[in-house]
């Protein structure tokens, strides 16, 4: 399915006049970066290139993208032509999936023509608006979990297809598994699900569901044991299964106090290795709540997939540099606007993370123009991503769950904190000569944040 | 595109434990509804029907999705067979798109075999919670801003697909317009937009990048003015169109003085036709504080696409009533769960907008077993969606925006205040016998509405 029409229109407006006046071709470089992090968050968390690479891959204008345009009177023959022979030919940089980032951090650079460039703007921010959303949510959750596994089941919460962007951006971060089934089709992650009140509520009695999904599954089910009331399903769940019952799960109710009385009960009938997951509106507040009690896994919905409380992250995909002519080799002009609140850092940028003999960042180094010096301790972050056209990065799932891994150990303890906080490092901007200048993006420390 | 995999995989689980257990079979109905409206929400908006019915369409278990699920071990070959010849043919009915609706009301209910309502479960919650999540806070800008035309642009600060979703949501809910092309292209929706700053920074100068506009758009284009200085910025527009510059794009600063200044200018410099367009993080209360400027429009982004603080409804799909058997005539019981703050209402709801004389919504009366009796002011809500699995309701996008108005126009005056507050009408809940019964799903009203 192509991707073409996930565009704003005026991306086309744009290239249609900027065509008309012979500037469409113009050797350009964009920016997708943030200015801020959701208020009282302290670090950001990269998800979604891999989305966004079969993004541009399926970002084809055929006879249909190309007839509704034309219909539609948003394109003229000469746009008309330039789409349906559309394919990205230019270079494409970043961070890795899975890295953390800052504001400022330039998380993505693409470089090109401006007309190529331009259209993908709209698929671009809403990829890595959503999914890094939705992954640095996760990030917290599963800091708070302290190993325990998290599963991510919000797909009901969030549109259709968004649901399989959250599950995949969840696992980036951290998440054991999915209940989304396209997630496992698409991406590879392991599903999880047994059942829900309703398959209690079909049967006679509680005994015949659970007599059903055990048959069915083995005694190494979960059971959903809220329906009626706790304490008897427990028992019968047990007596069942000869004491050999998976897990339980807890659904509703004060979970804390639910969980310990749970296992006390299992305890008491032998029932030592059945698991306790608990599910009901977890935020990564409760889940920490949580850490205290009995509880050996949880499942996150609503909260995870809107992001808890910053359903988007605020990038914006910018032009930064642009030459006078289609020449990738000449001299490119920095460029920014210079709206109220909204300036922009033109020119072309290097990252850095700024490490100290312990391997503890200190600062995301952002140098224009020329990659900033290290002193050998400090980790460079840009990684090749598309050349010419084509994917050079093919890192994995499993690379980019890695890679947050490594990033969150390197960041001071104060960044894995729960509460309201200003960004865990600063963002340097150095220019080309290696002198610190002016961070537009850098806000003032928030005095409510603790 | 298939839908069958957007899909929770305990849906599958539970149909394969039901199947082996002869229990799928049995003649269910599922209500899809909300026990309370989010926080100082006074009412909901239905949206997202066009789309459950298409994607109920395409819901099917092709080869590559059974030969996903039986590899991964999820179904057997029983229910293997079963999904690759899954065709929805039961019925549905409910609330027609762009009614209002409250806590408890009934807005989609689905009546077949367990296994084939089971099934949709998930799809079904993920297009509503989200579509009516978009409708809920878009009904409230387009109230604010008293017939002014709001514009959705929102794309880029949502998942790629959902914000298509998301525009015909808002297109609902009285948006004139989006900048989503697949909007445009899959729903009709006339889509807008002209020029991003990039377009101004690509060129030479800012007099450069309006002349290849103008050139391209003729002087009826909107010319985004705060790339560097506004001031000049107008006078240049004005001046190369002569006068008959159509409209300006404010989307920096504050925006009520910057259109105030505007407004000044262009009639100083006889452009008194050119309209002011302004974006940049507007929201509800931002249009309704612009409503004393010459704005006249509003291009709305972030928090439209997140719900404006709500980016889902809580919408849940509950089994409520179920036959020992197969057979459709056969007696139904009613069931429900009995979690804490979870109950559930079981049993077959119908519903009616009680009104008074003079035609105002009093409130949601929903009858269990049998239909609520009217004075003959009231208005019944449920209209036939699908029947024996076709489609019987084929409302167009136009019908659910004019349905929308005369909801909106019913409802007590305080239904359309900015503030926090409770829902604006009570629901009722009839037992079968047309007497009031205990409501489970209204709470108190909470006293820091006001």
């Amino acid at each position: 399915m192509t991707t073409a029409l996930l565009t704003d229109h005026y991306e086309l407006t744009m290239v249609q006049a900027a065509m008309d006046a012979g500037t469409a071709d113009r050797h350009s470089l964009f920016d997708l970066f943030t200015r801020r992090l959701p208020e009282g968050r302290r670090y950001g968390v990269l998800a979604g290139l891999g989305r966004a690479l079969r993004g541009i891959e399926a970002f084809r204008f055929d006879e249909a993208e190309v007839e509704y345009l034309a219909g539609a009177g948003i394109i003229k023959d000469n746009l008309a032509t330039w789409l349906a022979n559309y394919r990205f030919s230019g270079d494409i940089w970043g961070y890795p999936e899975g890295e953390v980032f800052f504001p400022g951090s330039p998380v993505l650079s693409v470089e090109g023509s401006f007309a190529e460039c331009c259209v993908l703007e709209t698929l671009l921010l809403s990829i890595f608006n959503h999914d890094c959303a939705i992954a640095s949510a996760a990030s917290r959750m599963t800091s708070m979990a302290e190993g325990r596994p998290c599963s991510e089941m919000g797909s009901r919460r969030t549109h259709e297809w968004a649901a399989v962007g959250a599950a995949r951006a969840a696992y980036v971060a951290g998440f054991a598994a999915t209940s989304n089934l396209e997630a496992g089709r698409s991406w590879g992650i392991p599903t999880m699900g047994t059942a829900a009140h309703s398959f209690t509520l079909l049967h006679d009695s509680e005994e015949d569901a659970f007599r059903a999904q055990i048959a069915a599954f083995g005694t190494g089910t979960t059971l959903l044991v809220d329906t009626y009331d706790e304490e008897a399903a427990i028992r019968k769940g047990v007596e069942l299964t000869d004491g050999k019952l998976g897990a339980i799960r807890l659904d509703s109710g004060d979970l804390a106090s639910a969980a310990r009385r749970a296992r006390d009960l299992l305890d008491d009938l032998g029932a030592t290795d059945t698991r306790i997951v608990v599910t009901s509106d977890l935020d990564e507040w409760q889940i920490a709540a949580l850490r205290g009690t009995p509880v050996d896994g949880y499942g996150v919905g609503t909260s995870l997939v809107t992001g808890s409380g910053h359903p988007t992250v605020g990038f914006v995909y910018k032009l930064v540099a642009r030459a006078e002519s289609a020449d990738r080799s000449a001299p490119m002009t920095a460029v920014g606007k210079k709206s109220k609140g909204k300036n922009t850092l033109g020119g072309r940028k290097f990252a850095m993370r700024r490490l100290d003999d312990n391997g503890r960042a200190e600062a995301e180094v952002i140098g224009l123009g020329t990659a900033p010096a290290t002193d050998g301790n400090d980790r460079y972050l840009l990684v090749d991503i598309v050349k010419d056209g084509e994917v050079v990065d093919h890192s994995t799932l499993e690379d980019a769950r890695q890679r947050h891994l490594d990033s969150l150990a390197e960041l001071p303890p104060s960044a894995l904190r729960i509460s309201k906080g200003d960004p865990a490092i600063e963002t340097i901007i150095l220019d080309s000569g290696g002198l610190e200048t002016t961070n537009p993006y850098q806000a003032a420390p928030n005095p409510a944040n603790i």
